[in-house]
């Protein structure tokens, strides 16, 4: 299994706290060893950071942790290898270009009977499942909406439902973003917690770090972070359920998939 | 105008010698203010750092600089604007999916009548007339070889003949890149060295920095650089010609597009 971090927030901040909390599971604090990686978006544009190796271990990670680079967008994983080997085109957060916005995704979790999902013309570069179901997301997606839509409801609602497909298939929980919405889906693992005025202090769960977010933020900043596991102590996460889907956008919920008895039923 | 670097080597070299020559040029030694950016490959993977930044202030830059990420090949580009704002989505270079592979693209000029290049169903995500190029390019090989050819010279000649249409449209200078092949298209100012044994020593141009690659270099190393201007003294540069087009595998020459008297009056 691997960690994600998601952030979404109203303006642009940096994520180094959260992600020194989940560097320190690459080796130390949790087992997943088999790289690591990070991507920021800056408007319409976006870095990434990737390392097949350890990220407790690795000088790019420190970068990231002591460099803040701001943004409203983050998507960061930490990998456990189960499919495909340790190597950075197995290594996650994978980016692709759809309706002319570079679209980041990660995955936790595994995946049977993939092989077949079908992919159009976007071809996987690496062996993992992850990746496949990542173009097999976006192939839909490209088929069924040639065009962005202006109202993406609809698009939300196909996007839950390919998650349900993909849980069909084993353990699926996934983040994905354009920059603009950062969308979580969840098989069985997920939390999400938005900080807002007025702002508390914070420990980290896997490194003796306290930090007093009302020194860091100003009363209008609305900030969204989700992780596989909490990251922090005395914050209230909320753990996603089994099959919920949630779309955050500056940092504020603005679609959620309700859970209804049949879908709870289906686990 | 902006400057381009690339590496194309028979085994994994790292590019902080050239790299160091080249950041000198983003805002200090030359006026490429407008942000940088450099992809290295590591077999099928590959990952980049860009910053809009000049990089002679760039933290990400010192760091590349001083972590010897090893590649067979690299394409690294600084920028000058002249079409699109200073943003991380119009900076170079760019990497977008084909048959199965990372493609990596920079490109230093300018061009004109270029908004009505068809792209397919690849969208730039930036404003600038590289990125357009780029997915023009890309959607025209994808259309002419929708799997990728066993024999990859019909792909080269289809790529020189890209070039001289978009060098038709103003200057073209480009490098382009599947992690296995490096390629150069030369518009007007393009140079490539290969250094190979018995090694000697260089001086950098633009930074008091010399090096002895006896020190570095086992004798079976062949590594290939191409710049726009040369980085180094003493060492023979080749200045590429008008419409030249070139492709290294592992530091070593696959194909050259000879030019003919009708490519030269073309100018």
């Amino acid at each position: 299994m691997c960690e994600l971090l998601g952030m979404s927030a109203n303006v642009p901040t940096d994520i180094c706290f959260s992600f020194t909390g989940l560097v320190k599971r690459g080796g130390e604090t949790g087992p997943h060893r088999d790289g690591w990686g990070i991507t920021f978006y800056e408007g319409k544009g976006c870095r990434s950071f990737k390392d097949p190796r350890p990220s407790c271990e690795s000088e790019i990670a420190e970068l990231v942790k002591a460099y803040p680079i701001k943004s409203e967008a983050v998507i960061s994983h930490i990998r456990q290898a189960n499919r495909g080997g340790v190597s950075l085109e197995n290594t996650h957060p994978f980016t692709r270009e759809l309706w002319g916005r570079h679209w980041t995704y990660a995955h936790n979790g595994q995946l049977s009977d993939y092989h077949d999902l079908p992919t159009g013309d976007l071809l996987p570069i690496g062996e993992t499942d992850s990746e496949k179901a990542f173009c097999w997301i976006l192939a839909q997606l490209k088929q069924h909406f040639p065009t962005k839509p202006s109202d993406l409801t609809p698009v939300f609602e196909f996007l839950a439902q390919s998650g349900d497909t993909l849980r069909a298939k084993g353990v699926f929980n996934m983040l994905l973003s354009d920059g603009e919405y950062v969308l979580a889906y969840c098989s069985n693992n997920l939390h999400w917690l938005t900080r807002r005025a007025p702002f508390g202090k914070a420990r980290l769960i896997d490194e003796d770090m306290v930090i007093d977010f009302q020194q860091e933020t100003t009363p209008n900043d609305i900030v969204t972070v989700i992780a596989t596991r909490p990251l922090t102590e005395g914050e209230p996460w909320v753990k996603m359920a089994t099959g919920a889907f949630v779309v955050f956008k500056y940092g504020e919920i603005v679609f959620e998939r309700v859970i209804t008895d049949d879908l709870a039923k289906a686990d």
